[in-house]
């Protein structure tokens, strides 16, 4: 069998995405930019998929989404931009972050960094959570910007961004929220809180690889990152990717539809495995299940190596993961652990199951079966695990 | 009949290409930065998408290719890590470019002059074609980059990119060049001439769209414009685009197979569309046909302007063009026309044909018709043509 648990990396994409993409490789296959009708036969599609993207994160039409490569242009785009618009000229010299942003907003602050920008890494709480609080008690005179995520792609923390939202509003600091994880899995409605700019990526929620937006405020325009002709009311040039917009639309009409019908189903599936899990001792789950998205969950079974343990679910075919598949490579210990005050041990020790709406009972029944047997057979082996004579019971 | 002569803006996705990209949306879905199978099972597509990349434009393994989201991307990047790398320290503050280089250039361009920086922008000669010459005049000691397009998009004028390097080499000054028109038209071997970056993207050779890259010679890396996770050696994060990839292998192993094969018979009908368009009296074509890429030309037809030309080539259902599509939509007179000295009346005439190894001779048969047609009705009613007595005779 072959169970997919690493959905916060990215997703397959749904087939009805790609079925709605199809035609514009082959068929319609104008640049949009030009005037004849190989190029005006996708404005209709085009113009549909917008629509469905606008209402899928509640954007007014006098509100901008401007489509890019990824989140990581997004994010990079934010950063850049606020430094050359805000900070370059001396206005403006701070921005805060979270500790626990991904590696885009944290490389491109460390970036900023070297560029004289002072930057506030806010840290979580043993929740996993950034305190609102611990940015209203950072926000100075000078900061430009804050920007912290919606929902941690590790833990699948929700964070408090309407309460954050609404002290950078008091602050008159400009509010940016990397989504990623949150589209699809919670509603979001940027109507409902205080944000300038918002992050997306179609491949987290069923879309293709390839294709991010940028939410700005109406009145809140960046410099552009990418110069050039007048695409996207030239806030962001480069032939536009007519397949990867429109299979963003489609997926964002898929993921909002699935809210109310299917997330609650995959919450049902995530409780199932994690209850199961919990059941095996020296087992730590991070974050509070009610502050959480539906389908993840990071969880730490003392003794047990994660890469060791992803080895042992991969052989079974199970794919999860220690954490961030943007900092998978380097095999260090997830810091999101090591942000909750995790011992040295329990650092290393963290796997994260992420689920999606293709995710069936049978499968994470087959997952039970297949982490239990792990944890037994790694325990048996482990060094650190062994020392405790209270460990050599049985590990379940 | 449908005819689209406007491959210079973009072009049909091969079907070859899409069958090779289909299994990597619903199939193989996974991150290839993810350690389990998931993750792992396109590594050996992606390595042999990128070999044939490398292969494409004969860049040795030692030099980098980095993916990223087009063209625009490619050049943006080189122009503002330039400025980080080489300008803000003080080292240098001068940089070279063409006046008729891409939209993504230019524009790049008039930002870093925001910044401080000296841009000059280099004139074409008579012919279309940008000198060696003037860029040996305007290289400073503070000149730290020359950006000079290899084939230009509107002309087809293949610029000399060999001497150009050259000069740039003896001056010790980085050299960039758009190589966007020229793959898949004319030979491009990175290891003839000294170039130490170089932009391309694969909508431009029947690859999809979304997917460009830049070549970096061996030690001349950059500052990443995306920064973020380890994606592409660090240099330019965000989630691969697995199918793009893979996608933009397929399309440059095609595109270089029918260099020898196809691009001659695309030459072929060029030249019949040609000759056939220049025996309309005052009908002018720029850059001499040897020192173009083979599937382009740019017309102008005196008296007869090119919005109402393509208008009567679009009821005919041809698609060509007036200039870049990345320019189009604000219809000003083309660019390149302004710079070869053309007369006002002649600036807003011109007209792009651009051919691929899709276009059929029977196309162009039907095409020479409706153009001969177009000029006779459009100089028929034409106010400036009409004013000359003399041509009143017949326009054909």
């Amino acid at each position: 069998m072959r169970v997919y648990l690493d959905n916060n990396a990215t997703t397959l994409v749904d087939p009805q995405v790609t079925a709605c993409m199809e035609p514009f490789q082959t068929q319609v296959y104008g640049n949009p930019n030009s005037l004849h009708a190989f190029g005006s036969e996708s404005h209709i599609d085009l113009n549909n998929a917008m629509e469905k993207i606008y209402a899928g994160i509640h954007a007014p039409k006098s509100d901008s989404i401007i489509i890019t490569s990824c989140a990581t242009e997004s994010n990079n785009w934010v950063l850049k931009s606020i430094y050359f618009d805000y900070i370059m000229s001396g206005r403006k010299d701070h921005i805060i972050i979270s500790e626990v942003e991904h590696p885009s907003i944290i490389a491109g602050a460390r970036f900023l960094e070297k560029l004289g920008v002072k930057v506030t890494y806010l840290p979580i709480n043993s929740e996993g959570i950034v305190t609102a609080q611990s940015v209203r008690d950072n926000i100075t005179p000078k900061t430009a910007l804050v920007s912290v995520m919606w929902a941690n792609n590790e833990t699948g923390a929700i964070f408090p961004v309407e309460e954050i939202g609404e002290i950078c509003k008091e602050h008159d600091v400009l509010f940016h929220t990397d989504a990623v994880q949150a589209i699809g899995k919670i509603p979001v409605d940027v109507q409902s809180l205080n944000v300038d700019y918002l992050t997306f990526s179609a491949h987290k929620f069923h879309g293709p690889k390839g294709v991010g937006a940028l939410y700005m405020k109406k009145g809140k325009e960046l410099t552009p990152l990418l110069h050039g002709g007048e695409h996207m009311a030239g806030l962001r040039s480069g032939t536009l990717n007519v397949a990867g917009i429109i299979g963003m639309g489609k997926a964002m009409e898929l993921a909002i539809d699935c809210l109310d019908f299917e997330m609650p189903d995959v919450e049902e599936l995530r409780d199932k495995l994690e209850d199961a899990l919990l059941k095996i001792k020296d087992t730590f789950v991070v974050t509070p299940r009610e502050k959480r998205t539906r389908n993840t969950m990071l969880i730490s079974f003392r003794g047990v190596e994660g890469e060791s343990m992803l080895w042992d679910l991969n052989k079974a075919g199970i794919g999860a993961s220690t954490g961030s598949a943007c900092a998978s490579v380097d095999l260090e210990a997830n810091p999101v652990m090591e942000a909750i005050g995790a011992d040295d041990d329990l650092a290393h020790t963290a796997i994260r199951f992420s689920l999606s709406r293709f995710t069936t009972e049978e499968e994470i029944d087959y997952t039970i079966g297949v982490v239990h047997e792990a944890v037994e057979r790694l325990r048996g082996i482990s060094s650190s695990y062994a020392y405790t004579p209270k460990n050599h019971e049985s590990a379940l």
